[in-house]
């Protein structure tokens, strides 16, 4: 069959693998250098000097705030942190033992009912609604950490950031200021990158002028899945398996010998170590030596260095989900709250790209390339064998 | 700046016009001639002679079912049709005068909780969960629609037919053959088209893994928006708006002089009459010539008249919302549940093409062309200006 006959054009790039959809002031990944920038500033100079709602303010609007800006963008996020009643019940009729980032899911598309100021577009309305977006983020992954443990949830600590009272939500204990700092770092980690699945596919559904939570409730859902955020939990999943770093090159022959993919390996863009892996693992070795975690942190050195020899030719190095669940499982977080926790964050990353995006909106509105029938012709049902 | 530098590439398709995203055998549309068809078969034969469950196994699995496949779809959609309790709990808690989508994603993202055979891919097990969500959809569209009224829901009735049981899920009676048949035609054609925007959100979302009632939560978040799903209503609030034909003009010339953009015209693929509108507008003429609303379709015609007559040159004809709220609304149907209604037909089609796509999966991860700072320095919060 002529493939060329319908539209004009055989060859697509499957899974749009650099296709440029948009442009973007926001961020940039260098694949090949293995660099990541939020508006032009480099992360690992974003971990050490800012926090995440610097980071935030910075990944939204364009430019680090300044005093003034900080104290109120802070300010919002901190009072817009609670939840509406409904949506607390909502959350307690989902099953306990349930996927979190299923209830998430749908706590947070429950949220767009209580919140009708977005059925109409409107930027300036839109922006207001990405920063509740972004604090009540945080409350719900709290709510629902609490729900898991057959808990209430916990009212917001206005005195805490944004990363400390989402621990405090989760744990019911306020972090430390050292892990506090670590998980900060971590949040400002998974804030954006680029064109990744969850921030496309809730740009997709923005691009209809639904709404922010029909656009935030498609990021969730993506980021959901085991090829995109839920890999972190799959990682630390996989170093329990393992147990002791003697069993690594057992687990990891079998896995080589099936032609396994290993979780928190590779990624599309970058073609050698992702930035925000080599930051991760530092603060991985370092809060793994205190909390009894040393050895998944062995572990992981040692499916590292097999997996870079045998891959990393063919540029697949550790990503963004290889570290990160060791300084979550080290905290103590159920590794069931992994993937709500980088949504947390990511959160971020997509109120900004759809706020930028509906600046100048066009539908997301493909084509695909029909190779079926072009002409079949009707038979009755009891005509048909 | 040099937009070349980053990635080689400095144009790109806004909106992903005209840009191939995948293959497909489900459904072809050809813009020019008008012409749609699902699995080679013209939608005038298919709405002539199929009904909606001939149509969603066609779409589905290939092609038309025999007797005894056709009789197992049917009892496995009818035998679907119930929603956990905590699904109609979780409805109840939404507002009743709240946006019928809202409420629709939220109690679909929901339902995902009550079924987790789906958080592991599994291609079978995926179309299984498929079909159970074409025979929710219809179920969940009845129980929003019956506490929009303060009802509680009714249970669904294993006699009627998809398309009768959804009305009689709605309204609370139980539909007359003529109407089943008309409903049923406006069912078939809102099946699938192609890439449109809601299935290419569901692709999307489906193509991180994460599971079917997330991908279908993200088709139906997108479906809400105005430039999609959410047009049907908009046109029959801008006839109700108009009121007499005699005000068609003076309502027209006003957009016009605005520059406004008129709902149910235009399309990114047709450039000509839209098929399913030269269907649905026979039946509007029929169904308002015996419900009391004759004089909306009048003012429909004389809309269609000046608007062809106006942009018709530029490819603007009307398209598949202009008449389909008219017959809706002849039928006692609530506005507010156009677009649902639109969902209970589209599932099918979102389904029909999350399956194929899954067959050969490739994450859907595109890229954006960077346009902003490329070495910021920073600046220390007290020194920012």
């Amino acid at each position: 069959m002529d493939k060329e006959r319908f539209l004009g054009q055989a060859s697509f790039a499957k899974g749009l693998e650099d296709v440029i959809v948009c442009e973007s002031k926001i961020g940039y990944v260098d694949g090949a250098k293995g660099w990541l920038v939020y508006r032009g500033y480099e992360i690992a100079d974003l971990v050490k000097c800012s926090t995440f709602e610097e980071t935030a303010y910075l990944t939204i609007f364009g430019k680090l705030p300044r005093g003034a800006e900080l104290e109120e963008f802070t300010s919002k996020l901190s009072s817009y942190r609670s939840l509406p009643e409904p949506v607390h019940r909502i959350i307690r009729e989902l099953p306990q033992d349930g996927n979190a980032m299923a209830s998430l899911r749908t706590a947070f598309s429950a949220l767009g009912s209580y919140d009708n100021t977005g059925d109409r577009f409107d930027h300036s309305a839109w922006t207001e609604i990405g920063i509740k977006q972004v604090a009540q983020m945080g409350t719900a992954v709290g709510a629902i950490a609490r729900h898991r443990k057959g808990l209430s949830p916990l009212v917001p600590d206005s005195s805490l950031c944004y990363t400390a009272n989402l621990l405090y939500m989760i744990s019911g204990r306020k972090p430390d200021d050292r892990m506090t700092k670590v998980m900060d770092a971590a949040m400002i980690l998974h804030i954006d990158h680029e064109m990744n699945a969850s921030t496309f596919a809730s740009m997709a559904v923005a691009s209809s002028l639904a709404d922010m939570y029909s656009a935030i409730t498609a990021g969730l859902a993506s980021l959901k899945g085991p090829l995109h955020g839920g890999a972190n939990e799959t990682v630390l999943r996989m170093l329990l398996e393992i147990g002791v770093a003697d069993r690594a090159d057992a687990y990891l022959d079998d896995m080589f010998a099936r032609k396994k993919k290993i979780s928190g390996f590779g990624h599309r863009v970058y073609k050698t170590y992702d930035p925000r892996a080599v930051i991760l693992k530092k603060f991985a070795d370092e809060v793994s030596a205190t909390n009894g975690t040393r050895h998944l942190y062995e572990i992981a050195q040692k499916v590292e260095e097999r997996v870079v020899k045998q891959y990393g030719g063919k540029g697949i190095f550790p990503n963004v989900d290889f570290f990160s669940g060791i300084i979550y499982y080290s905290y103590g977080i159920d590794p069931g709250l992994f993937t709500p926790l980088f949504a947390a964050s990511r959160v971020v990353g997509w109120v900004a790209r759809i706020l930028e995006y509906l600046k100048d909106n066009r539908l997301f509105r493909p084509r695909a390339l029909y190779t079926g029938d072009l002409v079949a012709s009707y038979t009755p049902l009891s005509e048909r064998v």
